[in-house]
């Protein structure tokens, strides 16, 4: 069976599975769910024994300290993607939910029920553990799911698939429910991304490069981040005791996540008072600064111990720098702030440290993220912080679902109309 | 210009004006639109003189007469847009609510924010109305628009521009939120449908050729509807007194609109007693039956007078006819009726007829289309029977919105998260 057809195969099995998915009872998922949990805890060694071979091969073929770190299951590990499917388990069941009933003068009731989508593909890197946590998520939203994880992860992945359809097997679903791509050839994603008649959704989840790709090439609707470019602006109202705090947690907390802050923002009349401090803080931790012409003169009079300020150029206000380094511009004010942010981000997640209202409620909704905050650290973008129990990723798109994704960003709503033999006149 | 610069200039100022009608308030979008009514009143002569240019054209260029009419704009038809836009004044403001606010154990508190999508691209047939109509709702959800109508209607949505214009300017909002497409280059629909940067999301409204053809090459979001393959399945425990009232209507009241009826389901133990009145009534209104094997020998059995009575293909099951052609299969029961349409519905709307209850829920939940009814005509799948006041259409899609399309529809929503200082741990 060559790719092309192989592809096809678990398409339209998925799209077969994906209605009796939908109609399956929440206790039904749940009895999958926690049987897929004691499958993995029961077969640990042979999970770890299975990574033992991807990593091999992994050095064998020279893949790099970064993602082998990726590519490792530890013991700790396996009890987390066991410990992380129960949790999905215990959160509740978004599918069949009616709202919004409204009785119409024709006489019919109309609402909205809540549905699953039908058939995700998930496409991501060598990270065994994003096999269990998207098959648990796709499920317990009554959704399908085909899931091509990273070459290098094939050995665990396929153990891990065992273990995902005994528990399926043990709720009595359709093993068909859950497909890991058992195959290394990279023309599957192109297949599976351009199979709309079985596949509602992508969700791509992995390295800017591939999920560019993945976007432009996709005849499916993609849900996707690009760029976590997240900006903090310090208003002229700052309450000078949550600037540094806010700051230092942003963008020094991880520098390796899409949350994480990258251009700093500073209102004129705050920049005096407020951005040594911010600075002395940055310089302390061996963050680089990329200063605009004003910031780095106040910074440089300022004389920092070991600061390294650095003259911004245009690219930096674009750059996702993923690294100890930050952008720094000084402002005029809350107008230029947002049209600062509305030009150069992308937009993720962006936070204004003030006191003042007027200027925090402009800010919510003038910046066009999918998070905007206030007096807030952006690494609370985040489906668990945000209280949803799990996230499948965090989208920049504009429709559908925004910010955070977790299982209701998985389903969508259809409309329901309770009659009584209602015509239209 | 060409037609490249053209349409990226359309496209960089709908993006600036899209930031400004985004933050205006509620007041100055309804001042415009009330304004545009009064304007569009004020030049019922003008309109009506640029439509009589366009049909001119159109009968010397030989157009048919359906189009001929869908392009003639009478007094009522002003009267109509016009009352139309005020409508949309009347209209809840979407933009801005703020909902699902929760205390978060880290000290946050997280919600969401109803927000624009930011601009609209809307490409139409040669139908004057939808110019006012698509224009008053795209600037009531708080989106910048390019419009982008018939070339068979040029004259007159240049004259339903000025007025437009006119009552931007009169909430002194940007008249670049509004544009619509000054040429009649086919080229620059192709445009229109490649600028992700400044264009958010694409609306075709029209043929299902144009539609299909927007959709394949488009590089934004499209919401859209291909077809309307409506189906009614009459339950084994129908009420005989809703039955023929609901076929009526549904397929018979218009036979050309997206949700009429076009296939009729009945429950093996429902046909005998229910077919041959639901028979009767379609022959008496002369639409054609192509019926299963099983239907087709108990309606020629019932010899019901001028029943036109065909042997229905494969084809049949698939079919919009939008005319008075009618598809009816007998089926086992609710499970076969649920498969039939999940194989063949184009997930537009869809109804049963029973009195019991748990098949009705079981119909409502497993039935994967747009709208689903109990006891009702699929006639009421539209925006203004649903209490939305408007629509700028019907979806099919999957994500994002599903049925009819109102204001809200046409926005997103955002996460906020309100702080005090708050620092991930």
């Amino acid at each position: 069976m060559d790719i092309h057809q192989y592809m096809h195969t678990l398409g339209r099995q998925a799209r077969a599975a994906s209605r009796l998915i939908a109609a399956a009872s929440t206790k039904a998922k749940n009895t999958a769910l926690t049987a897929m949990a004691s499958e993995i805890r029961k077969r640990r060694a042979a999970l770890i024994a299975a990574n033992g071979k991807d990593l091999a091969a992994a050095r064998a073929a020279g893949i790099d300290q970064a993602m082998l770190d990726r590519l490792t299951l530890t013991e700790k590990g396996v009890d987390s993607m066991a410990a992380g499917l129960e949790q999905v388990a215990a959160l509740p069941d978004p599918v069949g939910e009616i709202s919004d009933v409204r009785q119409r003068p024709s006489g019919i009731q109309v609402g909205k029920m809540r549905v699953p989508l039908g058939v995700i593909g998930i496409i991501y890197e060598a990270r065994p553990n994003v096999t269990a946590d998207a098959a648990a998520l796709c499920l317990k939203a009554g959704n399908a799911a085909i899931l091509r994880g990273g070459s290098e992860a094939i050995e665990c992945n396929r153990q891990i698939a065992t273990c995902v359809h005994a528990g399926l097997g043990a709720a009595k679903l359709p093993k068909s429910a859950i497909q890991v791509v058992n195959t290394t050839d990279r023309a599957a994603v192109g297949e599976l991304i351009t199979m709309p008649e079985y596949v509602d959704i992508i969700v791509p989840r992995g390295g800017k490069g591939l999920i560019a790709r993945i976007s432009s090439e996709s005849r499916v609707p993609v849900i996707k981040h690009l760029d976590g470019n997240c900006h903090i602006y310090i208003d002229d109202e700052a309450d000078p005791a949550k600037i540094v705090p806010i700051v230092e947690n942003a963008k020094t907390q991880r520098y390796g996540t899409c949350n994480t802050a990258e251009t700093l923002l500073v209102a004129c009349h705050a920049a005096k008072s407020a951005l040594p401090a911010v600075a002395a803080m940055l310089a302390a931790k061996g963050v680089e600064m990329r200063c605009c012409a004003k910031s780095l003169a106040l910074l440089s009079a300022a004389k920092i111990a070991n600061a390294k300020l650095v003259s911004a150029s245009e690219e930096d206000w674009h750059e996702e720098f993923l690294a100890p380094i930050i952008a720094i511009k000084i402002v005029s004010g809350l107008d230029e702030a947002i049209a600062h942010i509305n030009a150069y981000s992308s937009a993720h997640t962006e936070a204004i440290i003030t006191e003042n209202h007027s200027n925090a409620m402009r800010f919510l909704r003038e910046v066009d993220s999918s998070s905007v905050m206030v007096n807030a650290s952006t690494r609370f973008a985040d489906g668990f912080e945000y209280g949803l129990g799990a996230e499948i990723g965090i989208s920049t798109n504009k429709i559908h679902a925004r910010g955070p994704v977790g299982l209701e960003g998985l389903t969508s709503q259809k409309w329901i109309v309770f009659g009584n033999g209602e015509i239209r006149s």
